[in-house]
């Protein structure tokens, strides 16, 4: 961290700003030039609140050369790292480091019959984890929230049917110990930054994929997972899913770069979610091809066996054959990129 | 709400789909014409999923009319909100409905010393709310996250002290109990679509602050207070503290649009935060003003006895003096809009 | 400017940048630390290309600590620019350094009658200036496009029946001579980063009223005037008139925060445009009080006296009696701000 | 286009209504409801002024069903534009309609010998166009503003001595002349809006690559594009080049869903910028295998053989070395997506 002190400082004062900063834990080497005077805080600056320093009197401008983040940066850890979900019959399915994670399935589990169907369709297609949501985000305290319980039961079944690890949205803390058969625990956008849950997720030991906030920046997406990284939980996946921009022809603006630049400063899996990311189905096979292309870890997709009578988001939703037909392409891509799917 | 039908659907596909739709609850009205067919909705369409329907073949757009609203919505209840606050030693303190509420404190509770030197202070100048956090929301594990129980307790002497109401955040379901002492619940931005907080925040009877988030629409900022209404609790104050922009020379950028358009459709209060808003101190004097001249009830301000040394948004803070200086600009803007400060 | 090192770069090699910096006209100060190399840049470094440096090898970061412009800066020339625009019958009309300029009008010039019939009433109600397009920028070639000449002349009669100043925006390089009995120059919220256009009016001596782009900076709103005042105009009015964001019950999202900022940043006069920032009628009352109440110099207001039947912007132009009463209650505005109306 | 009216109205308002619309050259079809009486507007809307219409004070609201966009519009033009830019030594180039274009070049042209040394390694490696500015639109009027008519000069010579068509941008209507050698003439996205300048571009008979404002929705893009189209000229290539959002991660972020967005909508061809989409140049391949994975009909990229000594641009220009083994890549894209490069 560099911090550009005001001209006009005396040396008395510079001297007393360096002794503070020293307090928290870092080491500063002063260079006092003959028109400006930057203090260099060596160590560990991650503590250090830049935006606290800025409201100091003597402080022009405080400039992170640093990332804020250290268990999430590939600078600390510099190979990929790779989540290994096991399976029910033994053996594991991995994400990351080179495999493809494909995770497949209805927005909301909404009948045993549904999910049933559906999670066999995307195993023969290929996917790799069947996704389906039990307890739902609605912005409307009218719309439909989900089967809750009953719907997570169903999950299980399917996961017990099928073989597939299975994938599914925990809202909060409270639903922890109900996810128990859940191999994935997945976080969704509006969650990210409730830090609360993050420190739960971080005592516990499951796989937590973390999808980032529609409005949050990549340095926050990666001090989210930082969060459940600091309380012991390291087996973090990203997922793009769209950001809110002045446009809304789509859902929300997959935001594609982030993949490669999550990829540079993480060693952590990024994958990316193109039906949030679009709203829109017809979309969903050019931009999950896009974000591999890009160097996605993996997609996660919704699949619906009928989406014109689906409970949420149908709109959004390919059908099994759909979704079959992009599997066949997406090994071809896979191939190039020298990646196992 | 109105349903332009695709051209090309016979007339039985219509029905079927008209028959659909009264099934959860409304009356469909049916006007076929030479080149468009439209379905009109009567009732109460707040339960009908305007997405769900966008994905049904035979729909080419759906056109929601009335707000998607019902308890927060000024068409049911055109009279202004106002909520009362029980004093300490008797008496009321008001907000909404022509009674301007000025909140001011520091963004955390630090000491004793502090929390009372400046609730004493602003309590001088006309403050109506004392303002401290206990759990900060931080985007940082490292950075200071509050004091917790301990800076309530102070925050609870400090109104004892003065007898002034006390307001601060609350981030997750499980602190409701050990709010029991503060009047006013602050729900920051990043909770504002936290589904099962709001959701337990329409069972209790404390009024609640809710912050619109910082990407979030003002309808959807409507439809999360909706959520605690339904739950029961009607004594929701909403308050602007400024979206994300692509522009960053403020923190934030402070939507005073929004206040004016709140207040249309809503009968709730409308307060604005300028310290969150802007992030700058010395802006917060001219967009307080501004909040004013723009019809909110109120403001919340972040006042801090030394904002330099501050733990927290120190660089957002006035000082004790700049905010009596501001309360006396103000009461010439109440007496101009007509307001009791 | 500050330029933070790589580390692990030579002092030959720090030197040789040094030197290549010290061709473009500054002093390079250089402060060797253990930690961290930093060199200081003095002088003018309006002129360094901070986006060419961070592509050097050897840059780690570069900071500005000055801003990137100068006839602009408040730095410079610290006292408020007054604009004086000579009326018909002698005298002036100020904007700027506590003179408030009100200009009103039609968005588009479209009869004799109904340019004379407003610009007869707004100057009744105290405008200072009238305002009525000619050229009108429109999303579709298909939308009505102005009057062109003829409404300008049409607008320059009704100048000589009332004596006010007109402003009327100005489109491409080629209207500038026909622009002669202008008064005011307006350049579009599109054309503000049209270097080519914004080179001739540095050339031209008529005020220029600015509007910053819809998605541009203030930095960049700053810089689009110093295009201006480089080429020997000082005369420039900048206009915040709403950019855009993810929300769109408003047209615009107006940042009135733009307006404190922009009058610390420059010395240049601030207003607001509280008809296109926000499209709404209603709401223009409420916010051309708040754009004074954060420190306006002025607003451009679109008055109609049929906003029904207007060819363009209907929904945003307020009536002649809507405006009439908006000036009542911004004199007591003016008043306690200081400022003359 | 259908128009909800509002309740209340009464049978000879929404004749007389009627009747105002018809005289626009629609055909109104009536639909009286119990509650909600419904206008459809048949026949050719791309006049109609929607906003203006939700001024009346008759009308509920405003949808378009239709697309406000005829000669772009897919709908009237079901098979792809091909753009054939004839060359040099006789034969075509091709761009749309399974042909890719590569475009490639430095940011601003500099020197003889570094127009042809990148003009040649680009050719080498297989790209399609050469790319090189000659006047350079820059945010600061002391930054480098391109070498002007020279540089169009040695862009030329390059050309003769490569066989590659060019592609340069130009910036103002004057400019037009000048481009007669120029193959395919530039917009950028400052002058997306710039009608003006469109205008004149529908009477000429050159290419036109049609940049995407950085804040202009892919509505408007097409709009822009109608302008030139309107005008005659239909050879409209339009480019996805990066939006600004809330992150700065990246110098725009590259939007890629308007791909496949654009060519649902328009027959006309999409190509992406991946340059100026991210702004970092190590992201530029992943960036442009994503574009052609999502459907882009090519792509225009920065390419300079010394980018840490580019006047323009560096940090975002990639070697010849790194285009050259990214078109070896390309090929095979190309060839999945059954595309000729």
């Amino acid at each position: 961290m560099i911090i550009a002190v005001k001209r006009g400082a005396s040396g008395d004062e510079v001297r007393e700003l360096s002794a503070d900063l020293e307090k928290q834990g870092v080491k500063v080497h002063l260079s006092e030039g003959d028109i400006q005077t930057v203090l260099g805080l060596v160590g560990d600056t991650t503590a250090i609140d830049a935006e606290a320093l800025q409201a100091h009197h003597l402080v022009e401008k405080v400039i992170r050369v640093q990332e804020p983040y250290k268990r999430a940066n590939r600078l600390f850890h510099p190979e990929d790292t790779r989540i290994d979900i096991p399976l029910q019959g033994g053996g594991t399915r991995s994400i990351g480091a080179g495999r493809l994670g494909i995770m497949a399935g209805p927005c909301s589990v909404e009948t045993r019959g549904q999910i049933t169907e559906v999670a066999e369709a995307v195993k023969k297609a290929g996917a790799g984890v069947l996704r389906g949501g039990a307890f739902k985000p609605r912005t409307s305290p009218y719309s439909f929230q989900g089967l809750g319980c009953e719907g997570l039961d169903l999950l299980v079944e399917a996961k017990k049917a099928t073989g597939l690890p299975i994938i599914s949205e925990l809202m909060t803390i409270n639903q922890l110990e109900i996810f128990d058969q859940v191999d994935i625990i997945q976080i969704g956008a509006r969650n990210m930054q409730n830090f609360n849950l993050l420190k739960e997720l971080g005592r516990c030991r499951k796989p937590v994929l973390l999808k980032r906030g529609y409005a949050c920046t990549v340095t926050e997406l990666l001090m989210a997972a930082e969060y459940i990284m600091a309380g012991g939980n390291d087996r973090v996946i990203l997922c793009e899913r769209g950001i809110r921009t002045f446009d809304t022809y789509t859902r929300n603006t997959l935001d594609l770069s982030s993949i490669p630049f999550l990829k540079r400063k993480s060693h952590l899996p990024v994958i990316a979610d193109p039906s949030h990311g679009t709203g829109l189905a017809w979309m969903v096979p050019a931009m999950t091809k896009a974000a591999i292309a890009a160097g996605a870890d993996g997609v996660i997709v919704e699949v619906h066996n009928n989406p014109e009578k689906a409970l949420c988001d149908g709109e959004q939703s390919i059908t099994p054959a759909v979704f079959a037909e992009l599997m066949d392409t997406l090994k071809k891509y896979a191939a190039i990129e020298g990646k196992e799917l």
